[in-house]
């Protein structure tokens, strides 16, 4: 259905990436790398999430040196998920010093804004791409708006302060960015780095920035995009958000790999950005990861909430097995659960789901009627509607999915 | 910069709806609408929120019975929102039977696929649309995939069965929906409403089915379009549904007033349908309801989480202090304030934002740099930064909206 902009396969440890492959999902670590297994097991979580690649910083000597005992370790725990170490000012003396790192990472992100000052740039640069080279590895050069030159980016504040406000910052700002990262591709492949080893990202804070910069950058240039709202910061706003963007610039066709930023919270696990990656595909039909469930969103005709219990119930059912379901039942992901509270809807959203229920509205006739497949399969009432429909659930799962 | 889709423009008890006016924000009571005292209190609580129209059921005697308590109440709280009436089924007669409740709402909404029967709908609909007439109120003609007439719904899914499953459900459900709210329009016109006191819908709770069904009907009709994913489920998975429908939509300059319907959790206010919906406008540049705080996602170099901490004070002191801001400092709601965790994207994305700080990273020197408008302002250290930088905040927005 989504025509995908062509680019470039990337190949990052197993994982092709680009628009001949599905949009992969990814995440980072907030551990210290340099602690093995902390971070082994927050990318064992990551993973298990769903997350297809995990991106660690590398950022001193003790978390260069710790590379190769965390992946040795995935590799006891049977998981060969691709690691990418993020680099930045320090990337060419960490990736020279610790050949066994550069070797055992599956990508190096390296951060143009921060590989050497204007007089260092192409000698750190080189370096680094050598040894992506020499160790087979695709690189991504990951710009971000609030790593820009340094030199740079003064200048565009120095102009738009001079200019009394007048210039167009945001322009400026994404002009520069963009720059940084195609000028630094084309470098990488004038120094004998393959096409298809190179992977863009041109990240900032802001929604309207992130869509106007990566429609350029993908009508420019074949190399696979990795997409992300940069900082978007906390809770609900920040999903809000990172949805907002990742979907518009996803429904263009633009964006071969994902992840969602989100400020940690201490109440919630690292993974919660996977799952909204996940959540992201999943409402654009592009690929689903567990059974939906239609509810309806109450009104004065179902002031008895129990509409709501049981679509919460069968949302925690579906919790609780899908660890189980995706070996046991495959393609029930695409199953479709409607919990209605009224007539109004009830009926309908049933019959178009694969299995509905609706449920009685204020002085209507105390009767659940259930569909299945568009019809009608049993009428339930008393006290035990909930009881009985995940039975139906249940046996329905077991019959279609088995 | 949004180029939206030109429509009529629909004034709905003094809100003008359409494209040359702002996009606006609903929402709906999930109170019994016959208890006065609660459905006041929610309206009052959504608009308080930000919702600029609020939509209440009336199902049945008792609830279009208390519209004109309701009405009046609101108004003694110098609360002049517009409310919509929610019709299905009885509208017809609950509008005939009680004038007065006929003459306070500020819009009806009636729902093509249950004014009636085959055999009944056109003397049905005719009655309501005659009392839209004599009463000079804007009706929404909104359709639901929930609730197409039972008749054209059985016969797609018969045909669905029939064909094995090989024909185009969802176009032949898209394409009826598309029919019943284009005909029903032109049926009121013909009856004698005017152009410009008709406003659609037409929701489905999927969200591509969403984005082909709203562009296939702005394209071919001017009548200003309401925007909502129905059924969207619960917490945070119907937020991000919700959210990629409207971005996608939005951004393509369709959509004239728009709301997110989320199923209710016991734990959470009814405004959260509202503060999503803000949050989408805000995120997509069209319009801010409070400052925005930028703030990183944290990794390796940031495993000393202070920088969470201040910036979840940031947000509380905005939350905290927004509806006072909001009268005494105009324009604070386009603020930016970020909070950032390490040396990397730090010192840059601070100076984008209007005031911003870099916390120092794992290993970095323990001086925290403010930027104001792009320019280092101050360095903060010891103990008290988070008292500091709340009164550099403080005093900015003083100096700068007072």
């Amino acid at each position: 259905m989504l025509k995908r902009s062509e680019t470039y396969t990337v190949n990052v440890g197993g994982v092709e990436i680009g628009s001949a492959h599905p949009i992969r999902v990814q995440s980072m670590t907030n551990t210290d790398t340099s602690d093995v297994n902390s971070t082994v097991d927050q990318i064992l979580e990551l993973y298990d999430a769903g997350s297809e690649i995990v991106r660690v910083t590398v950022n001193d000597e003790e978390s260069a040196m710790s590379i190769p005992a965390i992946k040795s370790k995935l590799l006891q725990f049977n998981s060969n998920i691709p690691i990418v170490g993020d680099f930045h000012f320090n990337g060419h003396i960490l990736l020279s010093k610790y050949p066994e790192t550069a070797q055992v990472l599956d990508k190096y992100r390296i951060n143009p804004g921060n590989v050497g000052g204007k007089g260092k740039f192409d000698r750190n640069f080189e370096q680094i791409i050598n040894l992506a080279i020499e160790n087979d590895k695709p690189i991504r050069i990951g710009g971000n708006w609030g790593s820009l030159q340094k030199t740079d980016l003064d200048k565009i504040i120095s102009e738009k302060q001079d200019s009394n406000n007048t210039v167009d910052y945001s322009k400026l700002m994404r002009n520069c960015l963009i720059d940084s990262v195609i000028s630094s591709a084309k470098k990488a492949e004038a120094l004998g780095l393959a096409a298809n080893k190179i992977i863009l990202s041109c990240k900032t804070s802001n929604v309207s920035d992130l869509i106007d910069v990566y429609t350029e950058v993908s009508s420019i240039c074949k190399y696979p995009l990795h997409l992300g709202l940069t900082e978007a910061g906390l809770g609900r706003d920040a999903i809000i958000s990172s949805v907002s963007a990742l979907s518009i610039l996803i429904s263009r066709g633009i964006g071969d790999t994902i992840r969602v930023s989100l400020t940690p919270d201490s109440q919630k696990s690292r993974s919660e950005e996977v799952q909204v990656c996940q959540q992201i595909l999943s409402s654009l039909g592009i690929r689903n990861y567990k059974p939906k469930v239609v509810s309806c969103p109450g009104c004065g005709r179902t002031t008895n909430d129990y509409f709501v219990k049981l679509s919460k119930s069968i949302k925690h059912m579906i919790d609780d097995n899908m660890g189980q379901w995706k070996k046991k039942y495959p393609g029930v992901e695409d199953l479709t659960v409607a919990v209605m509270g009224c007539i109004v809807n009830g009926p309908g959203e049933s019959k178009h789901a694969d299995i509905g229920i609706s449920l009685p509205g204020n002085n209507e006739d105390p009767h659940a009627p259930v569909f299945i497949d568009g019809k009608k399969f049993k009428t339930l009432s008393g006290d035990n509607i909930e009881e009985q429909f995940i039975d139906i659930i249940q046996v329905y799962i077991d019959e279609r999915y088995n």
